[in-house]
């Protein structure tokens, strides 16, 4: 337990200051003026290369390493690329995924009492799970490493490493083994997500997921192939628990899952390594709604209550536990109470929303 | 304009040979016993390499290769794999991929009247668009390529080429340009899918996607985020018209897609080369219920039509496009009087289903 913990804020692009903005405001409010938290605000981003040439300060990078935890807005604006055709306003999210090994992505994925899925036969209740995201290498370790020759070739290696795809599988056994959640036919299950049918770095994968899965008897553990779990994910959510996939199909599976439960406007992210975490909604930095006032926070609120629970666990701090706590019911409230924005069917912008959620804080 | 035309049938494992015999027995049914079609079976598939070593005979093979087309039933068993753990069931669809280059892999997503999607919102005929998936490179390069060191690490390779990329994108747009399907809003489009914001050989299809899409100013072409659009299938379908992508992301959007139509049993696929064509429903082998006379053949007929239509493009002959037409009437027709099986909460089994069609065959 410290006094005071360091939060290394980046409101980023598009709606991201409009989102952070809200979490700094509810995290205000959850603590008041003598609270445990001091967020400071940090510069990175595409508008920034723009302006400048660089996306991702040496002073922010420096500041986001030091700090006890870092909460971001969103990042990326399409049109602003590096000379190899990829998003320089990525490089905050991506940079720290690798060099701070933040190699778990944890993406609760649930239907919230309020919120219509546009799927027709799930109930309130329906679709609770965990998508668990190898962040640390996968497909994405190609990053800036891929070759593209004379205009006429480019190839990009996806790579799958023992330590790293252990790690991971033991992170998804470990959840299910300790949440308190189950799906609907009350099996506690892990479902490993690949393609080693076809490939064999995937069947690697597989392979070392059998392994750690026989430390853990009590829970169930099966394997589903990454096109037939696009399918599933639609035709029966309710069947899942953990799921744990390789970086690319972890993005993908992600998005899909948040279409589920009414958007990625309530999708939390948590990616956290051993000695950092990083929190954003899952989605991106929405350029088209930016600076209009109507941008959904409830990803980032939820967000930032993961990063206090992180906080709360890691350093031993109930205070923080209790927060995560009062974030969460407070943000579930206002949902279930139909506060809900224009990419839920509502009528409500996000200072609204932000005011509505500070209000139930209790 | 040939007299007879050699089919290649491999019904393969599973519900393989079941769904294959369905559409043996509409062909003979729509054509009679004088009809243009010399319909011959092969062997190829898991349970032959169980028996026999040999996954897809050197015979099969030139069978395949010597033919007009080749329908397939389909293939694959989980457990029985090669060493490097991937499945020696799948070397009979992989091997033709690569072998005959079959690089159009095209994947008709549609919602029929008489079958219910999954999604809330989607009136009949809400869905209606066309996956036109890379089949000849991209991640499924790497199969049989990957490297395995150890135990500690394994790579696969992503490439991707400006000759691939080209002739598929091309393909996409022709298909735009060509078919009479609309989205809702009545705008002809062809959607890329790709992941650029992050990788490299991603930027590169859609530099040259965007290339190509100049040569046709009077079609819309926009480009989609793979997770984002995992997002839009399931929340505004109904925007699509021609979607073309990577091998691995047409891979898990198809079956995704299918999943929002009803499942893979109503889900057909045409393959296509310069010089050959192989033509099978996008289900696997459901070994869970083959056997049991309850696997749905209508995606297996489906691509019955679709080698007709291809077969009558490729040798101007009328005969056998008005029989695709024919074909496709009866499956539309069957189904939408409600001749559905269990996967579509329908009661009827693959013969009642079969003799349904041929019974409409007019
Ligand atoms: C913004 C982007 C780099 C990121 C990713 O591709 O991982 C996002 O889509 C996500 O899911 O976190
Ligand atoms: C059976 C398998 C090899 C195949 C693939 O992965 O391409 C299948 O899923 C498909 O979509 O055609």
């Amino acid at each position: 337990m410290k006094d005071i913990y360091q939060i290394a804020v980046v409101p980023g692009d598009g709606i991201g200051p409009e989102v952070a903005a809200a979490a700094v405001r509810c995290l205000d409010a959850l603590f008041g003026p003598a609270g445990p938290l001091v967020l400071r605000e940090h510069p990175a981003g595409a508008e920034l290369y723009r302006r400048s040439g660089e996306s991702f300060p040496a002073a922010t990078y420096a500041a986001c390493r030091d700090a006890d935890a870092i909460l971001h807005g969103a990042a990326g604006l399409p049109g602003i690329v590096h000379p190899d055709g990829t998003e320089a306003g990525l490089d905050f999210t991506l940079r720290l995924r690798f060099e701070l090994d933040l190699f778990a992505n944890i993406r609760p994925i649930r239907l919230y009492p309020g919120v219509r899925s546009p799927l027709a036969e799930v109930a309130p209740g329906g679709i609770d799970y965990v998508i668990v995201r190898e962040n640390s290498e996968g497909l994405y370790a190609a990053r800036g490493a891929g070759a593209q020759l004379r205009g006429e070739l480019a190839v990009d290696t996806l790579v799958q490493t023992r330590k790293g795809v252990e790690r991971i599988v033991r992170q998804a056994f470990e959840l299910a083994r300790s949440s308190r959640g189950a799906p609907a036919d009350g099996v506690r299950r892990v479902t490993c997500v690949d393609k080693a049918n076809v490939l064999r770095s995937y069947a690697f994968f597989r392979a070392v997921f059998d392994e750690v899965a026989a430390e853990y008897p009590e829970i169930e553990a099966e394997h589903g192939l990454i096109d037939a779990m696009a399918m599933y994910l639609v035709t029966r959510p309710g069947h899942y628990n953990v799921i744990v996939t390789e970086n690319m199909f972890g993005d993908i599976l992600s998005d899909l899952a948040a279409a589920t439960i009414g958007g990625l406007g309530l999708a939390p992210s948590a990616e956290i390594g051993v000695t950092q975490g990083l929190f954003q909604a899952s989605h991106g930095s929405a350029p088209d709604i930016a600076g209009k006032g109507i941008a959904n926070p409830y990803g980032t609120l939820l967000s930032a209550a993961a990063m206090l629970d992180w906080l709360a666990t890691r350093h031993a701090d109930a205070r923080l536990g209790a927060g995560a706590r009062r974030l969460r019911q407070a943000v579930e409230a206002a949902i279930a109470e139909g506060v809900l924005g224009r990419d839920l069917g509502g009528r409500y912008g996000s200072a609204e929303i932000t005011e509505a959620v500070c209000a139930r804080l209790g």
